[in-house]
């Protein structure tokens, strides 16, 4: 394990880098590559192999991985076509690296299963862990690394490792544009050596992870990942989603990595014995590893909504009752004290409506003469209007108030895009809609409801 | 009917507005509905009103209605605090002006059923059709009208007519972000006057508007609703979100508009017998309006998924499988054409997966010759990926063969926001997820089975 990780630590941590197969050819993935990972601000050495090049963007290139003038590399890019990638590893093995990462496509997925088995015996013989082939790269946000595409930067909390490379590169997006970023970006691939295991357990430890999401399409030994998740789901939250529920979705995966598709129930099952959450689509992968990364987890399920927009309360609401969020009756008590701070055409109830013309300091009243009330464990703030200087509120409420905040922003036009980037700087997770605002709530506390039943 | 339709036309279609309960403050409706009337490129003459005021905007201020020195005012926009609004509608009358809408808050929904009582009956008395009270306003794009807020500006083809002021604001910028934009934005309010009912009459027979997309807590006269709607969707799809439908949601729409719960069983059957598409989010209420708008009916359920993404095609496949689209199967004779002219790497089945190196052009090779092919009715493209000018090829596509074409586009960065604006212009329905996009599919499958089964 000790050695496992210390392994891993040489790809993410990597203070040299050697990017086998790059190109001038600004199409070409192999200057996409070499380009990410200077734009990604790495500090290290980074060495640029192509027999035919003298320089790369500013760097000089080398014939070959043996011509690198350097004893110690820690991690080898390898981009060549699929056949020349044994040999690229023999000479890896030469220069005693111990990392690389296969973004060359052609092999298992293309039917070429012996040309895979083949990279696999070479690393498996010289020790050489390898993530892919057949993947988009890998970024580590901590170490300024962006060997993959699309370039990210942005730093953040979660980690996410996916068998579909769109789907990541989607989720950073979201992540980049919500202000949030992320601590990780990992392409599976094919996953012929490091898997979704090697990475849970690594991520598990990895401080600047506080949430690990996942796509994926099949588990290699589902009794070991099931084991292994439980253990981590104690200490940081997993996310995953995994398509192919259906019999052509399922042919469809099947096609696509070459995953054994397996009983869903057994899957579902398993999840649920883990406590790790499951996400039914690609927003709500993102949304719940949002909002776990973002928010405590809360003492219950009993939840306020206070929001200027009555519908959008009402939609929340339906969301909450077939998700398992109470919306708890507010006791009389609470109900009169609110009266006496707010106007009479205020709808006091839950959904507490504050109605059309609210600005931000009616709901910062509220969540003030609420904090002392111990039957709410969480308030979602539904801004639906344009409704400006939220952020800097909510900030104060989430200093001043023991429930956990959470909001939701529609509606809003120009003031909402400006709202949204500074509720998530200041750490409030935001949604763009009730129900994705009001699905969320519901993960994070089936999150708590495994935890009160392991721990 | 005829009367009816020249009443509502005086209010969408008016030449001449006054604006009662003007304000010189930013910060008050009274100020933001005269900035976007006149924002909103409003062609005729505005008369705005205030005791107090001499000008605002650049246009004369007169005390009352009755100062206002000509006779033929179309339409009157009521922002006055809601005690003077049945002395507002007596001017009204005296004006010989048939249609107001009442932004005004602080009748029914505020206890005071008495006051909007009051202000039915003297409508009823003189004759004056209202929207509202307790609303957020009209546009109507054709007349460049926007006396509402947000500012709506962008002229399309969907109406959305709701009891949430909050909700059609979210369509609306959904639809200005898309490039599409909306022909009408209707907020009920407490509809005590002109109803849902009116709107799906007029808007039916409306040029400017193709589909009629409404958010409804309550029908006050089910029967009528189907009937008039049943009629409605043979030629123009009507797409209903309707909340309420848990306990407490139910409760909390009650509260919100004092509308009638009802049975959702009878409900839900009424809708399916009127054809009315019913929507599940209020992304669903936006994305089945956007495609039944940008789309033909397409001939029968048969889909074919072409991706850069192999990921999402399985993500869009399951969402298809519950959703009653067909994801076929390719025949023999089509697999060995397209196996001639892709790559080796590429997976030929349904999903069609082009991989992750594939351009535009090959999307558009497959496209061109699948024309003849008679056993698929709509493609779905999913972008998953940076692809440059895909709207272009996409545009010929839609020319060139036969089949439904809609598109997904994620995890495209940059690329992705121009072509997503660019697809939209060229008319092609376009998500930004492929479950957004599958579901999508399936409610112009359902509105196609509708009308194969009544017509």
């Amino acid at each position: 394990m000790v050695n496992e990780i210390k392994q891993l630590n040489r790809i993410f941590k990597a203070k040299s880098i050697a990017v086998v197969g790059v190109s001038t050819n600004p199409e070409k993935t192999g200057y996409i590559i070499m380009k990410n990972i200077i734009d990604g601000g790495f500090k290290g050495q980074i060495y640029p192999i192509n027999p035919k090049g003298s320089e790369i963007l500013g760097w000089r290139c080398y014939p070959s991985l043996i011509d690198v003038p350097i004893n110690e590399l820690d991690l080898v890019i390898v981009v060549v076509p699929a056949k020349f990638v044994p040999k690229v590893l023999e000479d890896v093995a030469k220069k005693q690296i111990s990392g690389a990462v296969i973004i060359s496509g052609g092999f298992r997925e293309a039917g070429n299963d012996d040309l895979e088995a083949s990279v696999v015996e070479t690393a498996k013989k010289y020790g050489i862990r390898f993530i892919g082939p057949n993947c988009q790269g890998v970024t580590y946000t901590p170490n300024n690394l962006c060997a993959a595409w699309p370039l990210m930067k942005a730093k953040g909390n979660m980690a996410i490792i996916s068998q579909s490379g769109t789907v990541a590169a989607a989720f950073a997006g979201w992540a980049e544009e919500d202000n949030l970023g992320l601590s990780s970006f990992i392409s599976l691939g094919n996953k012929s050596d490091i898997d979704e295991i090697d990475l849970i357990k690594y991520f598990s430890l990895d401080n600047s992870t506080n949430v690990i999401s996942m796509y994926l399409e099949g588990v290699k030994d589902g009794q070991t990942f099931m084991k292994v998740s439980r253990n981590v789901v104690s200490k940081k939250p997993i996310v995953v989603i995994r398509p192919g529920r259906t019999e052509k979705g399922g042919i469809a995966a099947q096609s696509h990595t070459k995953s054994v598709a397996g009983d869903y129930r057994i899957f579902d099952a398993a999840c649920k014995q883990a406590g790790i959450i499951k996400a039914d689509t690609v927003y709500e992968l993102y949304d719940f590893s949002k909002i776990l990364s973002l928010c405590k987890v809360p003492e219950g399920n009993r939840c306020l909504i206070l929001t200027s927009s009555g519908g959008s309360g009402i939609l929340a609401t339906d969301i909450a009752e077939r998700n398992g969020v109470d919306i708890l009756n507010l006791k009389e008590e609470t109900k009169t004290a609110l009266s006496n701070i707010l106007p009479p055409h205020c709808i006091i109830g839950n959904p507490l409506d504050l109605t059309g013309d609210t600005n931000v300091e009616r709901y910062y009243k509220v969540v003030k003469k609420l904090k002392s009330v111990d039957y709410i464990d969480i308030v979602l703030l539904i801004f639906g209007d344009p409704i400006p200087n939220a952020a800097d509120f909510v900030k104060r409420m989430k200093e001043e108030v023991s429930q956990e905040i959470v909001a939701c922003y529609i509606g809003g036009g120009d003031i909402q895009d400006k709202e949204v980037l500074n509720l998530h700087q200041a750490g409030i997770s935001t949604f763009p809609t009730p129900e994705r605002a009001m699905r969320a709530i519901s993960a994070l506390i089936q999150y708590k409801i495994f935890l009160k039943k392991v721990f």
